[in-house]
């Protein structure tokens, strides 16, 4: 039987979401698979939806997972929620068709990046906001943020790490708001590059702060060239919303296209 | 010269607002005494707008203090936040009128608590969620509520350790929404009894849950008995947003009538 489960997670004290070989680091996968393990009295491996890096959390991380185990959903969802920290849980588990992947089967991701914007740090809400201490005009970052649109070549917002074939993507929906002093950048595409969020974010941050022109976003991308976009926005204030599948796997409608 | 503080917490750490004699327990008081002290040199004592449990977050508390010392405003601001733990800043520091207090000043409060509403505990914004499990009926709390406004004696929402000399207390708003698997209590009032929103929280949430019908709320009120209301809703939940002062003060908007 293959599974998928809603999984939703604060970043801060992992390592990132992959099991980095020996290092003994945490991160979140290792964690997730030894309490599906527990439950299931055998050893479980899950695919993700999209990896995350340390620091950088998620609100519903999806994965697939393959057990003969006779265990309900609800007992899935409880028994491995009961057996993680209290910085993981299971959102909810549904029995899915064998063909869904959860990697290869999402048709788009949805990433959030919060920053606290005013000449103290945030304290409150620190775990899951950056902060950006010089003023911003986030309609102005917004209006430049628009010219990502489309299917496109991100090199330029590509980290050195990124091991992705190419550098390809289609950005879906780009905004940035403000509210009170927090600004909000909310981006869907159908897949990102490493670090790709964080140096739209970084790059929108200089526009933002008056450094760079509105149409300096639009240079940078057809730069195809790292070292032209801003610097990458720190992971805190990301946030994977999740992936969306098309409705035919049946699966919760936060994750549905 | 006085001045007044906008001081932002998490109440995760803390015993509470209050320094709490010899016991030797962190509050976010005494935390704060000490950083001002440290930016005077000279022992500072702050009289707060109001004080909240332990667990409990301030987005705006509003502080005074006298100080002969010369320092900006800004200089207060941050170098005193430069002095104080991560779960803890000063928003802004004002300047004000001798005659300005921050408790007695100021002509009402407002509370916002908010609750994870699904089958498992929150993860990623545990700090400040509370987690109800039971599925709960949002219009009908707010229904409900709407029962406590004007000036009332609020005795069956006060805690046993309340030292205030009567319990009448205008509740002048109160608000439940829902908003996806968060539900969201906000309530404004003159002044509040000890553990008087925690206790509203926890007899609505029995209303919620189907538990007792909506005009249940007005009979616990008209009780003016402790042991008729729900029990006491968690700390962690719970953020003072802040006290309302009347506009001659010349107090930043967030915290002006």
């Amino acid at each position: 039987m293959r599974y998928a489960l809603g999984v939703e997670y604060d970043g801060s004290e992992f390592k990132g979401w992959q099991q980095l070989g020996e290092s003994g680091c945490a991160s979140v996968q290792a964690t997730l698979q030894d309490a599906l393990s527990s439950v299931a009295d055998a050893p479980i491996h899950v695919v993700c939806a999209g990896r995350t890096d340390a620091g950088v959390h998620g609100e519903c991380q999806v994965v697939h997972f393959d057990s003969e185990v006779a265990r309900t959903p609800r007992g899935w969802m409880l028994g491995t929620t009961t057996r993680l920290p209290p910085s993981v849980c299971v959102r909810w588990c549904v029995p899915v068709d064998e063909e869904f992947n959860a990697r290869f089967s999402a048709r788009a991701r949805r990433y959030r990046y919060r920053l606290m914007n005013r000449q103290v740090r945030p304290a409150l809400y620190r775990q899951t906001l950056s902060w950006e201490r010089r003023p911003l005009d986030a309609d102005a970052m917004h209006r430049a943020a628009q010219a990502l649109l489309g299917e496109n070549d991100f090199s330029s917002f590509r980290s050195a790490q990124c091991q992705a074939l190419h550098a390809r993507r289609e950005l879906q929906a780009i905004s940035v708001r403000r509210h009170g002093e927090v600004v909000e950048v909310e981006v869907q595409a159908n897949a990102f590059l490493h670090h790709m969020v964080r140096n739209i974010v970084g790059s929108l941050l200089m526009v933002g702060a008056g450094e760079k022109p509105e149409s300096w976003i639009a240079d940078v991308l057809a730069a195809r060239d790292r070292n032209q976009a801003g610097p990458t926005a720190p992971p805190q204030g990301l946030v994977f919303v999740g992936p969306l599948y098309p409705e035919h796997w049946q699966l919760p409608a936060e994750v549905t296209l």
